[in-house]
């Protein structure tokens, strides 16, 4: 899991919260807004993967921006990438600006793990399988279902459809609408290798206050992440109710 | 009015009739994707200013990557700039970081019009006063409302504030949740000097479907824009219903 706060107005306090349950919960990383990464990278040294976020949440930010944009990230201590394609260009079916987009920030990125955000609300089923090829094709890391900023979340069709045609190189995260953990189990067992989801925290939370035991597997554990404004996009990862 | 296409998935052709609209009803410009800007500035030529936005919606990153943007986009001929605050650092007092971003935009935007977008809705009474404050002192040109991706847009409490609180120099953007022509003239009664909404276009298209006689005055001009994903922050100037 990605530990993650990327609500509009979260503070330091609440992301050096956020990074202190990730800790406790080892998570895979936190995923914080990028003018945070400086700080959480000072205050998590080597013990915490920091992931930010590129081009977010609308994805519509020229490539030029979105390279300088992860140069800048990377510079600030960024360990992993979670970027958001230009939709209007897959629509345009501009394809090959997509893909190299994504090839040109892998390459800035490197050895860093790059997650490529689709937006899946917002694309057809055929558009979704280009994205598989095309993320595929950009030697990018994790092909991922939503921002959580927009209309909805992952969906078990998603995950399904990802893992008939992504490349084997090629992880897939869900993220968004995970309420319980009969579902977490599901998107797993589908396919996803990372999931996006604050609800089970506060799940895991009380089961842990109840003194009931935490399933271990690294791939579901979970951290609390601060609650943010109602409404207001609080939930990076999808759980937001729209 | 800043005729707005701004939603996630809006292509190029949407783009262009935003365009043909706003030349057709005189708007003070078209509000668009930084990624779209070069297009459009080559398609309207002189005929019409382009804006786009910066660090938009959520504010989040660093002021490097919003300078880069702002630069970026008036190299691909955007003609005024709507930046969005750091929430963040609002919150935790950073106000000479605050205040300082805004002043680096405007000295990149020189004759530019820079207006500064302080998301209302995520902020104390307190708060959108030390905004006031802060847009006058940077040297901004308007402190708008809402980015239309958030919880709620403008009220009318917020451009009273506004215009008790900001400098005499700094014009008022109202934008969300306008849907009436009452309600424009009482945002500009109580001293917005632009108007962000599509509500009123369909009105205004109703009428002038109709053969009614449209408003002439300049800063009521409408058009219309096409539709966004429902619910998928469509309206970026704020008439999402959330």
């Amino acid at each position: 899991m990605d530990h993650t706060a990327l609500a509009q107005d979260a503070t330091w306090e609440q992301v050096k919260e956020l990074c202190d349950q990730a800790l406790k919960f080892h998570t895979a990383s936190v995923c914080i807004p990028p003018s945070y990464v400086a700080r959480a990278k000072e205050y998590l040294g080597e013990r915490m993967a920091v992931c930010t976020v590129i081009g977010f949440p609308n994805g519509y930010q020229t490539r030029a921006v979105k390279a300088f944009e992860t140069r800048d990230a990377i510079a600030n201590g960024a360990d992993e990438i979670d970027m958001v394609i230009n939709i209007g260009d897959l629509k345009d079916g501009r394809l090959d600006a997509v893909r190299e987009e994504i090839k040109e920030l892998k390459d800035i990125c490197g050895s860093r793990i790059l997650k490529v955000i689709i937006e899946t609300c917002l694309l057809t089923d055929e558009e979704k399988k280009i994205m598989c090829r095309l993320v595929t094709e950009a030697g990018a890391d994790f092909i991922k279902t939503s921002t959580g900023f927009s209309a909805a979340g992952a969906t078990f069709a998603d995950v399904e459809l990802f893992a008939a045609h992504v490349g084997e190189k090629v992880r897939i995260k869900a993220a968004g609408g995970i309420s319980s953990f009969e579902d977490a189990k599901r998107f797993m067992e589908l396919g996803a290798d990372r999931l996006g989801t604050s609800r089970l925290v506060k799940l895991a939370l009380a089961e842990e206050k109840s003194g009931a035991e935490m399933d271990g597997k690294p791939d579901t554990e979970v951290g609390e992440k601060p609650d943010g404004e109602p409404g207001a996009g609080g939930d990076a990862d999808g759980d937001a109710d729209r």
